[in-house]
């Protein structure tokens, strides 16, 4: 068994060994810029460690691993150009260093550079693993189109908005882990409960992360306090919050929303104390913890000593900032 | 066999089903307009006619034939979003028609839509094909890629410009044909016979398309003749021209080249006048026939018998307008 952060280790060694000193400079320098910009290498991580639970030799998981993850940077480069972003993990974006058409351009060749790490995958699990990652792949842009189209829209609903960072999100975690599986040669029984555990802990994940987002700790964070909400981004709390409002509170958070010009703090407070009055933490803490529960129902499930599932359930603990 | 017209018309058969009335419709009907546009169907109709040299089974074509097709319209997309182009076959572009965010994720779910494509080629080629696809699909980038910096760059050579147009547009000929071949069971000879045809044919014709921008007929050639010219675009005609001319002539190339303000007629009959004195229509048409010779001794060397080869052969000579 490999501790997670070997395998972290691993993939961030074999990550810089993908040779981008080619020619033509202007299409692969970003490339290497995106891939070098570091990260926790959360997924390729979990695509390794669910290969372990069913096999010491990780070394054929390592090039889907890759793929996963330079396919996940793909996506952020391209969401990067749509969401006008101008920071990515604290360095410029590659749109904003470069131009937009080399941000098109390096995000596509660095989605075939993703299929031509998972053509290496082993022959015998090629063809379903594609099939797996293809199906993830245009989930993550239908979600990426949601979330754009939400936007737009004033009445999200919660199943409107679960749906949408499960396929933006959630779906590569649990395809990670799942591909893993596969190619460590678990059955598909053990390979779908690893998925349904990604699923669901990626839930409750962009649920937590929508709720620190309110009550977080700027300390721990990592991210400013009150970013959605200035955003108006719909999360889970804001859209949980226009839905229980009376009709008077409604008024007044479409009021707030609507401020053309506005002190940041002021618009936080009023937002959060609407937040507290209508106890929305206690709902997103139940919505948290509903998912996370069945994602550990689900990771129950999986076929495996309990001794060499450790590692992923702690992994699970800490990404839910919990010690139990 | 199968004609070339039956092959085209089982590859818009197959296109037009692919079922593309789909959630997010923001995501997918731009993707259908794309896809319904029309165009020749070229590259597809390789795939299968290749196919059909080998086996009279053309089945196990089609969906890597289709792949090659959304794969091509995927690039176009993007290219005209890098381009700013505002129409293609005669309609907006997507990014006109939609957005630029629509045009930029539509593409992407295009691309990967190429991959699911791609993915039901039968388990004992998929490998094989997937990496020949991988290649041909990054190529295409690198020529793009070229092809932005060819705008900035004042002095392209001849090899620089045939290396680009190799591969933004030959590669993709050259690989649809490889690919038809080897599903149809083609030996690895004939398989790169085929690749070699497809290429070298590309470079011919790509050749002929910037012969028939100065010297085309408006009647048959189908685009404005002298577009080229007045976008200064860097064609085998112009990079030809500044290579032989003299110092004198260089330098009057060079200042019709930096006009800010010009009449489109004076533009392209000054430089076609200068075109015309040094001949460079002759010294096109050479190269067009050097490439032209060489995929035909490509084809040639296929190891299948005479009359099966008519169907592209009658493709390769129709494209470069030749009866013989």
């Amino acid at each position: 068994m490999y501790t997670f952060k070997e395998l972290q280790n691993i993939i961030e060694d074999n990550l810089s060994k993908i040779d981008l000193d080619i020619s033509p400079i202007e299409l692969y320098e970003p490339i290497k810029y995106t891939l070098s910009a570091g990260g926790k290498r959360v997924r390729p991580t979990l695509t390794l460690a669910a290969c372990n639970l069913f096999s010491e030799d990780i070394e054929k998981s390592i090039k889907p691993a890759l793929a996963l993850e330079v396919f996940h940077n793909f996506t952020l480069l391209h969401d990067d150009i749509m969401d006008k972003a101008e920071l990515r993990r604290n360095s410029a974006t590659v749109h904003e260093k470069w131009n937009e058409n080399i941000a098109i351009l390096s995000g596509d060749a660095m989605s075939i550079k993703a299929y031509e790490l998972l053509s290496d995958t082993e022959e015998n699990h090629l063809k379903s693993v594609l099939k797996i990652f293809n199906k993830m792949a245009i989930q993550i842009c239908e979600g990426q189109q949601f979330d754009m189209n939400f936007e737009e829209k004033n009445d999200v609903s919660e199943d409107e908005y679960l749906e949408m960072i499960k396929l933006k999100t959630s779906v590569l975690l649990a395809t990670s882990l799942k591909i893993g599986a596969i190619v460590g040669g678990a059955n598909e029984n053990d390979a779908q409960n690893l998925y349904d555990f990604g699923l669901n802990l990626g839930l409750a994940f962009q649920l937590q992360d929508d709720f620190l987002d309110v009550y977080g700790d700027v300390n721990t964070f990592g991210k400013k306090i009150g970013g959605d909400i200035i955003a108006n981004k719909k999360t889970f709390m804001l859209i949980k919050a226009l839905e229980i409002a009376d009709i008077e509170t409604k008024l007044k958070i479409n009021e707030i929303l609507n401020l053309k010009e506005f002190d940041k703090n002021f618009k936080i407070k009023s937002i959060v104390d609407i937040y507290n009055k209508l106890e929305i933490s206690y709902l997103a803490k139940n919505k948290m913890d509903y998912f996370y529960k069945k994602a550990l129902n689900s990771f129950d499930l999986v076929n495996v000593e309990a001794s060499k599932k450790e590692i992923l359930f702690n992994f699970a603990s800490n990404l839910m900032n919990r010690n139990n």
